[in-house]
């Protein structure tokens, strides 16, 4: 797996399971998942020669981020590497102009949108949809950076200057954020977990909720379908992440696509009987793909994100002893990561019937190991 | 973890979760954690230069075998190496004589049962208890072996000629076997898993039904209750596994203790809200203990025994991947190990609702993956 972070980190607890043995390629010695693995290659993901290096020896490479450049990932294809999802599926994940292009050619609903190249351009298209309208880096972007919200030509002049192509996209009336996560084989096998409704806070995910609270069971259906055919049809080989806007008719619109296993579906470890780890894993491996049945009615998992640098107790070792004293049903996932303000560190899990109850048990669990006492 | 077997493996996925880097001692680098871990001691568990060395920079000492010797876990208390279990209780897990003696005076249920110095002592015993009796190693056996089925005094002669002790038991009218797995932490907070069957075939574990079908409630709560007793009373640290006999009067009577993560509890990693893993390490980082809710009304867990050489398909990873597109619902747990017939190489684990479907699909997985096609 390219990149050590904290999705390598959980696919290979997953890979343990399957008697197999997960290769990271790791910026640095103390990413996550360098600290609990064997097979450690640190190198730069950038670079041809290091991603050559890595790959020798390997079954598959896979990835735990989208940045690795499509022209490299093609010539260790034409290598003999097999790389799953491929350069060619992996695009739709890179680059924004490409996968908006694509998915309107595929008739799949996406906010309006247009390919920007200069601020006549930027203000021919905010005189169609109207403005604030929404400015995105086509690379790069992740948890709202590369994201901008545009009132006028002159607010985007700093973007349009830089060297990155940007779209932008019509600002939609937002009910909710939804996400489909669903996997697919080289055979063309597909599965889908239920749809979750994902809780944004200042552009990162917070929370989510499975299944999506309230969402008719015909939308849910013709998301997980919709998820489904976008996999086929772009050739994705592993977990494949959708995140869609709900609007408030009720529309469900595509936001971004993820070709990895994705923070909307860390719910599935222990709230579905297959994991989306061991899921990519089966995907790439060319492995059947396990059942994606929830194991409770409602799963709760929040994002555990680093709290102020004077929080009390200041021992994170002794936070998680008051957290597994208070709600000994929460499940913590650490990632081994520093702690600074805002920093995805981990998440937790809570399961149950009452979606009231475990959202707050949830959300007080972060919320304690984060941020500590309250005054 | 000293020890680099299976259940270091299994221990391993759960201290990632928690933010830990488990270290372990094996005796070899292909052992099965050893391949999955980055903190890897090649030593020998018998020499406390090597446990020293080992200790050294360890917050807490633990263990996938009973074969360490006490006097070096005493030697390494006494230098400040926190020890979980100890060697005051963990001697109750390593000599036979000394657990009958011991749970013997706190009045817990066992076999009748006689330490054996000499022929005509085994003679006296038989004279009470008659004939076959079993005759055991007090130290070193498992898996059936170090246990024999004695007919008369002559039988024997071997084993009383070694220098190791021997104890001799009744031989009890055994309905079925159970097993109750517990959890205590250093402050004294216990927590048990519902009471399973395990299935033995020539002295190995089989097969793991959990809960045990048709277990009279309150036959249940008085196991873990009892159980639950002698880990308070022993003084155990971590996972407690406590092996019974139901007679055919349907009378419980002690057979064994492991003090670690156990067979009888692989099914936990699905089947409960806590799996022994987590709650081993919970206990021995001296954390509270999480819940132990099962999963599924029924779960059972079928062990991966090596079968014939020339199993076909021969290759393991096409046997995997049969097996998942037959049984998708199916768990599969492999232990990094090379098979051998009759070997422990892994495991498997169905979840469901109706004990014989679920049974039935859990062992044919099991068997399909070692045993292969039938002719």
């Amino acid at each position: 797996m390219v990149g050590a972070g904290q999705l390598a980190r959980m696919t290979h607890q997953a890979a343990i399971a399957l008697g197999q043995s997960l290769r990271v390629l790791a910026e640095s010695a103390d990413d996550g998942a360098a600290l609990v693995t064997p097979d450690v290659v640190v190198g730069n993901y950038r670079s041809l020669p290091d991603l050559r290096a890595f790959a020798a020896g390997c079954d598959v490479i896979t990835f735990d981020h989208e940045h690795v450049p499509g022209e490299h990932l093609e010539a260790l294809a034409s290598e003999g590497v097999v790389v799953r999802p491929g350069a060619d599926a992996l695009v739709y994940a890179q680059d924004k102009a490409a996968m908006r292009q694509r998915l309107t050619s595929l008739g799949v609903p996406c906010p309006e949108w247009a390919p920007i190249g200069s601020a006549d351009e930027l203000a021919a298209f905010g005189e169609v949809v109207g403005w604030p309208l929404v400015l995105k880096a086509a690379r790069g972007g992740y948890d709202g950076r590369g994201v901008w919200m545009i009132s006028s030509p002159s607010d985007a002049a700093d973007q349009l200057r830089a060297d990155t192509s940007v779209i932008a996209e019509a600002r939609v009336p937002i009910a909710r954020e939804l996400a489909v996560v669903v996997a697919r084989s080289p055979y063309g096998q597909g599965a889908a977990w239920p749809v979750v409704e994902t809780v944004q806070r200042d552009g990162i995910c917070v929370e989510v909720l499975a299944p999506a609270p309230g969402l008719d069971p015909e939308r849910a259906d013709e998301a997980q379908a919709l998820a489904l055919r976008i996999a086929a049809e772009l050739g994705v080989v592993g977990v494949l992440a959708v995140e869609l806007f709900e609007t408030v008719t009720g529309e469900l619109l595509v936001n971004e696509l993820a070709m990895r296993p994705h923070n909307s579906g860390h719910w599935t470890i222990e709230g579905a009987r297959t994991s989306q780890f061991e899921q990519h894993l089966r995907a790439v491996l060319d492995y059947p793909l396990g059942i994606t049945t929830p194991t409770a009615p409602v799963v709760v998992m929040a994002n555990l994100l680093g709290g102020p640098d004077d929080v009390k107790p200041a021992s994170i070792d002794e936070r998680v002893h008051h957290c597994m004293a208070r709600w000994p049903d929460v499940k913590i996932h650490l990632y081994g990561k520093g702690f600074r303000p805002g920093r995805k560190v981990g998440h937790v899990t809570a399961l149950g019937t009452d979606l009231t109850s475990v959202r707050s048990r949830a959300q007080a669990a972060a919320d304690y190991l984060m941020n500590g006492d309250a005054e």
